[in-house]
């Protein structure tokens, strides 16, 4: 079932590993089908080199059963369910353990948005999550990482579309974007931005951007009147 | 037409992925012809892969109309115009978020002349410049950019071909020099000496050069008894 | 003697190389037998290019004697022993130079455990040793680096397998497991994990980690009820 | 003539590439025959990609003359020539750009000794030399180059094959060895002390190394008794 799906969020997982994101069975990647019935994951713990479409494992999306595939999911499964179910724009869900990243995770600090390669695809602050609690751990702890993810984005009354990303306090980052790929955009393009805030925070821990510049580059490329690309 | 000129900027394009100062679609580099009328450069937000002399758009340098090209130009088109018209030396522009010219962009800070790495490509410190007001972002932003860049060298009293680069505030690094190639390898240089500046400003935050070191450096390579190299 | 273990502790030097953790002849990875009588370990001084099994040294673990091989041994051979000697749990050692866990071991710092990366893999901060004395470095300097990090583990009461590293103080990181092949794998985490606690640092020096977060990650890949990767 | 010394210090010059710390045309190396009558140095401002043993050019050490090669002299020749001239221990010298070395010349700071991976091949500090004057840089500058390295040396009584590296102020690293090869090794080193010492400093500005820990690293690799590798 859903064998196209299925070659989309294997090539998402193998693309991780080209772009120097993940090393061995770090980092997953997800994707819904177009009903948004069924998600499909990538197995727990299993190596990228030789990673087929028939590896990746589809679960229901309202149980959280698996329904088809010969592994177990993903550990992070049912953070990937949460976000799917609290967030219909989502299409794709990508988590890693890239460096710069998850020093702003470890930090408990926001990656700020300093500049226009940030403003060119998240607009506002990436957000850092608070610490989940000793009983959130304790008890689903898989799933209530999801619920602090949500909990983050409503708070601070974010569309998750417009700010694809999220720093979960001393573990890392999670993306999403509307399929797959586009959440592994988002993770390659959060490690950079963030590489460049430190570095930034190193020559000027004053820095910042004014809303203006923030509002333009967001726009120009996915405002009513971007102009950034193609036509499509 | 101009289908050498197309080449070299082509060339000069793939040149930045080769170098990795570039991911995805970022950055964009453009090329005068010898008349100074007509501009190409790179499409706005098309993949580098695969990328042919014949994606390349030619735009008119005094209308910004586009001439030919199957593509819409980059978006920073008009910040490339700006210079060529402001500066009549210039033969090609370079433009990149490359990260740690991105992080003294973002920190609002010109990249100091602090050693002979330095000296030997850029005749004093690389400016960075003014913020944008509100007006200037909301109206013709691109155009701005290129106005910002052209006010900062003209007030420091700059000679661009001396100085070939520029960051923008929260923006990043501008380069260019006689050609569209010459323009790439200044973007090249002026990471790798945004790198050693920030690493020395780690070890040392009071660092400089003495004038004569860079006078020495910069002359050997460029000035009229130059050494540097083979006789062309 | 010991074909398939040799060729195993082999396979295991060149991974340090193909993981980018060492240059040159830097670093060495050694193995047990399953009856830890014999210790199989990288020639002194070779270069990884063109490294064969027949190139590893033999050496009885009781007597620390070559049994067989045609090349003096690694000269951290005694190291070795004193931890395998020391615990009878570890089948694997390697010892690499790599950039960011020596930064901790020069600084004389433990690497703290910060979060969910570190805690997948290190039960708790991975402990730096202290200083040897003159009489230590001068008498038996190989031994005595092996007796200080037994020393520290056991002064901290802390499981080997359970913070399969440390770093000795000035010098740089040693890492075991199960296998050969295990303390490699935990050589590439540990630097991944260093360099994220550097640039987390730089952030925010308070950074921490609750205890219970530290349980959860390493219990649900490690602990009795583990339900990360696959059934084995 | 001295067609293998040319083809060992072409190949030198490659490894610079091939070990990341050269870019286009930065960086040289040379080396001396053996009856220190000649010097053979890659040529200035020419590509690596391509370049073969009949580019290098020979040069008499006693007057400076060119005696064969079709090209100009590296633009550092002075330099080289005079390290030559005042040790007659040295068979080969290079010179990088390499960012961390650079980093400490920039600063103005030695490249402390702080760990066995420095003491493996540098018996102490690295110093940086003091500013050239700006006498010295207008009149004969690369000649001055080269005696602030010999003058360093001789203050600190330094014996270059013990401490076979030096950073020049605002200028970069030389370093030298018992030929091109070793030079270029020395070099490689240099670079990845550099970059561990700028990290331990960050986490620990008081970092230092016992004088017997430096003692005894450098001797069991290059003192009388030393049993590092194997017997040649």
């Amino acid at each position: 079932m859903l064998e196209e799906l299925k070659e989309r969020v294997c090539a998402a997982n193998l693309e991780l590993v080209a772009r120097g994101v993940v090393i061995y069975t770090w980092g997953n990647v997800s994707g819904i089908s177009s009903d948004r019935k069924y998600m499909v994951i990538k197995p727990s713990g299993v190596a990228y080199d030789g990673m087929m479409p028939e590896d990746m494992v589809v679960l229901d999306v309202a149980t959280g059963e698996t329904v088809e595939g010969k592994w177990n999911p993903s550990s992070d499964t049912k953070t990937h369910l949460a976000l799917y179910r609290a967030f219909p724009t989502i299409g794709g869900i990508t988590h890693t353990h890239s460096v710069h990243a998850v020093a702003f995770a470890q930090a408990g600090r926001a990656i700020p948005a300093l500049g226009t390669t940030h403003a060119d695809y998240f607009y506002g602050d990436i957000p850092c999550t608070r610490e989940l609690t000793a009983a959130e751990v304790s008890e689903d702890y898989e799933l209530n990482t999801g619920n602090v993810i949500v909990e983050t984005l409503r708070q601070l009354a974010i569309d998750p579309l417009a700010v694809p990303g999220i720093v979960v306090k001393n573990h890392g980052p999670f993306t999403w974007g509307k399929d797959a790929a586009a959440s592994v955009y988002h993770a390659v393009v959060m490690e950079k931005v963030a590489e460049m805030d430190l570095k930034t925070l190193l020559l000027n821990p004053d820095a910042g951007l004014a809303q203006y510049v923030l509002d333009k580059h967001y726009m120009r490329k996915h405002g009513p009147n971007a102009y950034y690309g193609q036509k499509q």
